[in-house]
């Protein structure tokens, strides 16, 4: 018996580029039958956000936190070029033009190729984000998990 | 029979500094006898752009993105303290001081050291990246061959 | 007789957010019993230095370097919304609340936890660092040490 490969990637930039880059590489891995998760902690775990308001108790500092960061995928900025919000426009036009998935599609074609969607539970304490605000069908967990995923990984990336 | 070891890194990135980094490891794997990959995606690419204007029929957003982004490894900016372009002006002078490889340099001596070199086809796509524009003797792939590198890799990085 | 998984990670970004990533990780794959090195190469230097001024000798452009770049741990900036320096205020009141561990701290348990911290020396000569003005007890080498312990690696990451 042949154990399957594995490729663990943390997303912890909040980008859409890097969050392309690192879906991109997940379902490539998925398609070559890799074992695949994604472990989002800091910002990367506004990739999960769903892009509705979602009415959660919180504390001053943790509502400040979520007004100001993206909500969900298609509202990320890029790394580069972002120029006020620009930048992320363009790419999408000529993403659409060149028939290339977007974020959330890329997203999608991950949890339908089972690809383990994984959100660092001390982050999201620490960004006051709740899991009613996050997509549905994703794992909770905390470093450990990452590190037992990952030292048995044959690709691991830190994104 | 042993077999070699592997270093395969992403480059995402388009920052002089980092760009660096990347061939500073890799140049410094195929010293000690690895088998290495860089595969440039996204803003990595302009570390491979030719510094001439090259002329090549491409739609508006695709001239765009070509006026914008940096043409070639000489004018990447740095991902910290760039100063309006002052930063990595300092940076150039003190590596001169001290004898210390540039970028470009440092490229031409991975591919001395037999680097492979890959651009990424699909985010050559969208960004409007033509083979006319980027340097000679490098290799296209895409996300499938990078994962057959990688999976055998001893040192995968993502910079 | 088993050998002990090993965990590399080159640190090489000097935001706060990123090398709290690092360390919390490092701590982690240390409490698992993994022997971890953390490279230190460019800003991630940072996060080593004392925090008070180390009169050394030093030329005008590493003068002006030493100047620009924050002073060990607890001045660094985020990667994102740092809202000019306000926001690693923000998140370092929060952590508080929460009672999750500051950078320092994290570096500290570190040490204890016997995670070998390593500065590079190649990138501390550009920036004109000097090992008076880093922490004590850490080691200090060049990407060929680095390289000897991440191909023997189980997990490694470039943050």
């Amino acid at each position: 018996m042949t154990e399957k490969k594995k490729t663990t990637i943390v997303l912890f930039s909040g980008d859409y580029d890097k969050a392309m880059a690192a879906y991109i590489i997940a379902n490539g891995a998925a398609a070559y039958d890799h074992e695949v998760t994604i472990f989002h902690t800091f910002w990367g775990l506004n990739a999960l956000r769903k892009d509705e308001h979602i009415s959660v108790k919180k504390g001053f500092m943790e509502k400040m936190f979520g007004k100001m960061m993206p909500r969900g995928a298609d509202k990320l900025g890029l790394s580069k070029m972002n120029f006020a919000g620009f930048g992320p426009k363009m790419i999408k036009d000529i993403m659409k033009k060149h028939n290339a998935m977007s974020l959330p599609q890329l997203i999608e074609m991950a949890q339908e190729q089972e690809v383990k969607l994984v959100a660092c539970t001390m982050t999201m304490d620490l960004l006051g984000l709740q899991q009613e605000e996050l997509l549905e069908s994703i794992e909770y967990a905390g470093v450990a998990a990452y590190l037992a995923d990952a030292e048995e990984g044959n690709v691991n990336l830190f994104i």
